[in-house]
């Protein structure tokens, strides 16, 4: 590990704030714990330690996965447009793992990882401690740009490429279809892995269904979870392994965690069997849309004028800018003060970043806690306003605050 | 990853021969499934899906671990003679994923670890896969032998060294506690950094309970696991951290998976606070040390004459040398011509081989199918060696056998 890329954890350190009981907040992207359905996977965990094959729910299993739920999976993702088979897919400890597992399988110390601007913060420190040198891509509203994603294949000829093409985290953007095949067919052209991350595409508020950019071409690692669908807390994701990769990733996983847990991964195949994940996501969509349009609506009441947010299909993010030389990591601290919390975009930046964004989440806020949390996120702009004319500059350093309190993730 | 180092995967290759329902299987270091306390674990996770934190449960958790887990464990070990605390427990995805979080904080490519010879040989592949240099270092029947390991510490300076002190695998050898501690202060003295690798510490069927090595010295990471005095299929394991390296080790177990498995972790909790673990494992002892009896007083009437075995106070395996010029790796393809299935000694070597080795394990056989495949592994000895004599060396390779069945793993 290089221990100086990753001498502090943004990832830990941010999610750190949202603790405090009174606090409304905007910064995590964990999924509504109120819309688990608890009754679900109690009865499927007590139903696979009750069957005849509960000592073997317990025990050592192979490393590629339950056999039952990497079928059921590789029908979940032919159903979404990506044609697959049990064989195809490795079960993973939630989606985390399976890029730590691309890193160990395709990165040299050195190599070059590109990545859209802004993205995915674990995803950057797991390149990190791989010793990979990440080099960026521009996007736009419409994600990444396949014009500077080729002029950076050409001009790199880096070894992979990351990318949360669907309500991308931290902005919300999707890739529309005809940059999706044209992406893909740069990963062919030019022989370069493309990791597709895609936690949240079940999460469409609005619009068509898009194919994966998986469903393109070959040369695609196509990434799934049950944690925004189901329930985090089992970690259970899993990839979509091109042929070619296949056994230098089981070698990674086997080396990792020899599997992922076997009851867990049995109470998941049994969930999947017998309740309704469609009509569940059904369900999280209306829940998850209600949240986005609430928090759309007062953005432009709380917002000074000249900010700019996206306006996102799916998935649990808004990403905002503000206008000026404001730095959201003062204004987070003001925010802490009004008991309401945000992410800075700061830390989604592999190269320079831009201090005058931030991310706010509403995933796992209900539309009064918005309504009462954009209340006091438009107090904390405007008293932080005042401090900045007044000279008197919030000196809260973030990283400092963060590590007060250091107990959850940011995911 | 050094694909070269790590193109196959002996720990994935070698359960797969354990497969067919016909083989009585030495081979696994799996614990007994007969023996799971399936009613109780049932009832822990009822308990905790079925109570009032039944949603957090299902959530994203911290990445040390839940807390109560953490205090349980620490109260183990300091019941063992390894006074801890809470916050010296980092809860690992099984101890496998600890090998994995070590050589990540702290192993730069071209680092040098050391070994005792023979050793775990998925903790083999996992410092081969971070890049390290291997050097082992000479054990004899109590173990690793301090002189020379001092003299390897001179030598080499290396960076982490490797051990399992108490019933190894695959050998079953135990350090004496005056070795403990000389290690603990070879350890000190040298500033090289100990993984005391310990999952089978509390299966001891003969002699006094022996303080861990970490007890002796700070500069020893201590793990410890679930999967043999529990059940593996929760993927439970803990690191105890030495101070210096806990941030290190947290960033890395973060960017692993975030965190371990919410459920199973307080499933765990529950299950450590109602049912009687210490009952448990005192009836394990009765019945793998019956297996061990009945197995240990098999092996003089079944093999060849100036054949050697360990005589293990407790875990899982009895560690065997043939006489003469034998590749145990031919003889297994006899032994499954009989229906028996061991591992042979080699991969378990980072150095230059001993080729008359091999590995039994007692754990997984009823005293009645121990005294069966002894029978027949006395079958396949004689039969391997009248084919020896009679020119027609068994030809099969053990790669290609245990490739066609990759079904299971070898811990």
């Amino acid at each position: 590990m290089r221990l100086a890329s990753v001498a502090s954890s943004p990832v830990r350190d941010l999610l750190a704030l949202i603790d405090r009981p009174e606090v409304i907040s905007f910064a995590g992207g964990l999924p509504a714990p109120e819309l688990f359905d608890v009754d679900g996977w109690r009865a499927a965990f007590d139903t696979v330690l009750s069957g005849p094959q509960a000592r073997r729910h317990l025990q050592y299993a192979p490393t590629e996965g339950d056999p039952r739920l990497r079928g059921q999976v590789a029908a979940r993702m032919t159903a979404r447009g990506l044609p697959s088979q049990a064989g195809d897919v490795l079960v993973t400890t939630g989606s985390q793992q399976a890029l730590t597992l691309v890193a160990a399988a395709l990165l040299e110390p050195g190599a070059t990882v590109v990545v859209e601007e802004p993205t995915y913060l674990a995803a950057l420190q797991c390149f990190a401690m791989a010793g990979a040198r990440i080099v960026t891509v521009a996007s736009d509203e419409q994600g990444v740009d396949p014009d500077a994603l080729e002029q950076v294949f050409r001009r790199e000829r880096p070894d992979l490429v990351y990318l949360v093409p669907t309500f991308a985290n931290p902005t919300g953007r999707t890739l529309p279809a005809a940059r999706r095949a044209r992406v893909a067919g740069l990963a062919e052209q030019y022989g370069v892995w493309t990791v597709e991350d895609d936690p949240y595409g079940e999460l469409r508020y609005r619009g068509d269904v898009l194919a994966p950019v998986a469903a393109y071409a070959d040369r695609v690692v196509h990434l799934g979870s049950l944690s925004k669908i189901g329930a985090p807390g089992l970690r259970l994701g899993w990839m979509r392994t091109p042929a070619a990769l296949r056994a230098a990733l089981v070698i990674a996983k086997q080396a990792a965690d020899l599997h992922t847990s076997t009851i867990d991964q049995a109470a998941a195949a049994q969930y999947l069997s017998v309740a309704d994940l469609d009509g569940h996501v059904a369900g999280l969509r209306v829940a998850y849309r209600e949240r986005r349009d609430t928090m759309l609506q007062l953005l432009p009441r709380v917002l000074p004028a000249g900010s700019s947010w996206t306006d996102p299909d799916g998935g649990m993010f808004v990403w905002v800018r503000l206008p000026g030389d404001v730095d959201t990591a003062e204004l987070l601290a003001e925010a802490l003060r009004h008991d309401v919390a945000f992410v800075p975009g700061a830390p989604f930046f592999a190269g320079r970043p831009d201090r005058a964004t931030l991310r706010l989440s509403f995933s796992t806020s209900t539309p009064e806690q918005i309504t009462e949390g954009m209340r006091r996120l438009g107090a904390a702009v405007l008293a932080a306003g005042n401090r900045t004319r007044e000279g008197r500059r919030a000196t809260v350093e973030f990283g400092r605050l963060a590590a007060s309190h250091p107990r959850q993730h940011l995911i």
